[in-house]
């Protein structure tokens, strides 16, 4: 019977009807809200089913596995960041606005698609760059997408004399994205030891652009 | 025959006689260049034994697994961090200047400690805190050292007025800390492509520094 549903899935999905692909992206995000409730581990699929006032068969009917979700809902709230990076570096503005907002909205969509975004940074980002599945491919262009978009924004902000850095665009993008992506080990959303993700972003944005130090002799009248 | 060496092995260290110690630290020495060399994966107990001049039954007399020698390793690199960074702290000098040694030190670390400190952070480190195992605390200790002694150097810089952010000592320790650890994601010793050590270590201090963002009103005559 699994098998069955198996087959019937896969034709539905190869044949990719409005009605199936409408349905299917319902429950992907309502798996979503459900995992960002009751986190990742503690979710079984008949606990999704339920919250769609559905059965297990018939979400078998859209999703073969509780992974496959995973990587649904992953694939999306990447691309969703990849989209808005790019629509940020096509905006009008300096490089550090375009920074600014850059870091802010990735520490935001962190905590928005808390946990599974950060389960994805520990367990499978250093392995989708060469893996031969087909989400391993779609993630490793999805972050390339991302990668140069920052790239292109900090090159932009070298090239007009806006930025300066004595190491490449790359560095300087690995370095943003690597601080904002180290939260992972650290930042527990609804924690109330945790300052929010808002005061993260915005401190690292300005830690980046403005830096830590203090001038020792501002100009006068300033 | 395993088993009784690894009795004698217990017994020697449980003794822990000046000459068993040295001899192992030597072995530990000896390990961690041929891990740099071949890298971890590459490098058998044989391959070691041989860089010493001695066979692995002997070897067994002072390691019990490529593991416990790989422990071994990153605990003395991941303690002589710490120490560097509570030297840091203790030094004199601004905060400014002592988070760009500590930046500088920490880059420089893990290319001299390549690969296994990338190893550690990508496999081990999320797990050492809360850890039961001997070295799972030992490590845990260790990082607590660390992240306290940078913490305190923010900390001092803030209270002193010679840095200033938005949130805490610990967000900002995390960042820098994010920031040079994501290196283990993407920096290759020896790859042609990439910037050494040095590059990326003082771009960083420089961007947490000091910023990335040009000043758009320089004061006149500078």
């Amino acid at each position: 019977m699994a098998s069955g549903i198996g087959r019937r899935r896969a034709a539905a999905l190869a044949e990719g009807s409005a009605a199936y692909t409408e349905r299917r992206a319902e429950i992907v995000a309502a798996a979503a809200r459900v995992f960002r409730k009751n986190g990742f581990n503690g979710t079984s699929l008949a606990e999704i089913a339920e919250s769609l006032g559905t059965d297990r068969a018939t979400l078998y009917y859209y999703i073969g596995s509780k992974d496959e979700l995973f990587h649904e809902i992953v694939r999306d709230a990447a691309e969703a960041n990849a989209l808005q990076a790019e629509a940020i570096r096509d905006s009008a503005g300096t490089a550090t606005v375009k920074l600014t907002r850059l870091i802010t909205s990735l520490m935001s969509s962190y905590a928005e698609h808390y946990p599974y975004l950060f389960v994805y940074i520990q367990e499978d980002l250093s392995k989708v760059s060469g893996g031969r599945s087909p989400w391993a491919r779609q993630m490793s262009a999805i972050n390339k997408r991302y990668d140069d978009a920052i790239i292109a924004i900090v090159k932009s902000g070298i090239e007009d004399g806006t930025l300066r850095t004595t190491t490449s665009a790359r560095v300087i993008a690995n370095g943003i994205i690597g601080m904002v992506n180290w939260t992972h080990r650290w930042y527990r959303k609804g924690d109330p030891s945790m300052p929010d993700a808002n005061e993260i972003g915005s401190a690292y944005a300005q830690m980046v652009l403005n830096g830590l130090a203090v001038e020792t002799a501002a100009p006068a009248g300033s």
